[in-house]
């Protein structure tokens, strides 16, 4: 039987129907507009399908702890019309299937985990970098998830002494998100990344922050590897600028192995977040 | 029947034997010297009582990756003679029972998380801070383990901009433990940590790194509590310090409730280690 994953974001709601191998059969994108329009379309696209359950990956903060009573309601979100949206309850109304519901990241995690590059590691990192910076975590098969979500794109790094930019996160200016999403970039040169392919210092400075992060990650959870994607990673050279700072600043403290396998590129075309989404209805 | 525990430190080795219930019956504590002497005075204490098994919570860093030809070796340690020293294995000539082996720190969570202040808790993060920073986590009744175990206090921070203290980890200048270890405060001011209890810029710059390890880790692993100990935190108005620039700087981005329960202090009085030890053979 097939089974359904949406990837919810806060821009575009990804839907498909696929198969536990990682085979994707139908797949749609929409805007996300207001919560019921929006999910009104996710009803009438499963509808024409027979699914067994939905995995939902979804932008967040959201409300993952089962003990609290507002399990799977969207939290404090720049979105206003999501803002305390309790998603898991209404799909509910929306859709007579079991629903598995995790953040976008984790998703995309079990994605690279189950069916893309780190197949056959025990663990491993996702991390996105894009309009903001997140990360999930996988280790033996199933997503990691503490007290609340973790936020990993809030963590404090060094800033470098020739940096000045105040960084543009809400909450804490100058955190990892603050200073190296690509909404950081844009403000910090006047200019969309995109622009920037041939600034080398722009580069240099993100793989200066990102490096930082992954060390820190891997000094906290050990990852057996790290995946880095998103919208600011399609600066293709990034990857081994990032691997040279990782390499320069943890120094050989932790073994490691070779780097171009430890910090990697997603391998499964963008489809990471519904694949994985599809496979959070096998995990438990 | 009773159970063994060692912690088995850089300085000095405490065995024991105590109950399931956390009750310790008898304590020895003697200096670490040769691996060949030390692990001759493990045997001789523990010959003398009838043990199940022996849980060890070990200096490091130690291969912990069951998988590995080197399980249960000690590595890159400073103290030469223990160096590339099989732990494990010496000791199965030593004694004859089964021998559960993690990180000190791994056995200091597990402890308070069974015993000690986080009894109620699903998670708890344990941080020493003392000779070195290090932190173990444990998580539904299991210590945390990733490819390697983690190196928590060798994590990246913000320096403070009126910090021009290079730091003195020999791998890394100014990390964390770089920073923020006892050895740290005293190379920075030129006095031991606990002859400076006075001056109050010593703990406000202490707090403000310690708070941002903590913001790290939570918004990485989101523990339901943090525990720090060792002897820095002697110096007991740090507790407090931290917390304020915890809120401050974390800015209320993650839902934790209140703070004085969140960071805390261990309760066990210094036995967190020794009884987590006896601790880690009943987790498998």
């Amino acid at each position: 039987m097939l089974t359904g994953g949406i990837e919810a974001g806060g821009t575009k709601f990804v839907c498909a129907v696929g198969k536990g191998s990682g085979e994707i059969i139908d797949k749609v994108t929409f805007p996300t507009t207001t919560p019921d329009e929006t999910l009104r379309r996710v009803r009438d696209y499963f509808s024409e399908f027979s699914i067994r359950a939905i995995g939902i990956g979804s932008f967040g903060p959201v409300d993952l702890d089962k003990k609290s009573t507002s399990y799977g309601t969207i939290l404090h979100t720049p979105k206003q019309q999501w803002r305390q949206f309790d998603l898991l309850t209404a799909m509910k109304e929306y859709v007579q299937v079991p629903l598995f519901l995790d953040t976008d990241v984790n998703a995309a995690a079990l994605g690279e985990y189950k069916y893309g590059v780190a197949q056959k590691d025990q663990s491993c990192l996702y991390i996105t970098v894009g309009t903001g910076i997140g990360a999930g975590f996988v280790k033996d098969g199933v997503t990691y998830q503490g007290k609340s979500h973790p936020e990993m794109g809030h963590i404090m790094i060094q800033k470098h002494t020739d940096d000045y930019f105040a960084g543009i996160c809400p909450s804490h200016g100058a955190c990892l998100e603050g200073l190296a999403s690509g909404p950081a970039i844009e403000k910090r040169y006047g200019k969309k990344a995109e622009l920037l392919a041939s600034h080398k210092e722009v580069w240099e400075l993100e793989a200066f922050y990102l490096a930082q992060a992954i060390i820190n990650y891997t000094l906290v959870l050990s990852p057996e590897r790290v995946i880095i994607g998103g919208g600011v990673m399609k600066q293709h050279e990034l990857y081994q600028r990032i691997r040279n700072y990782f390499s320069q600043l943890m120094n050989n403290y932790v073994e490691l192995g070779n780097l171009e396998d430890f910090i990697t590129a997603p391998t499964l075309s963008d489809e990471q977040g519904i694949k994985g989404a599809i496979a959070l209805t096998y995990m438990e």
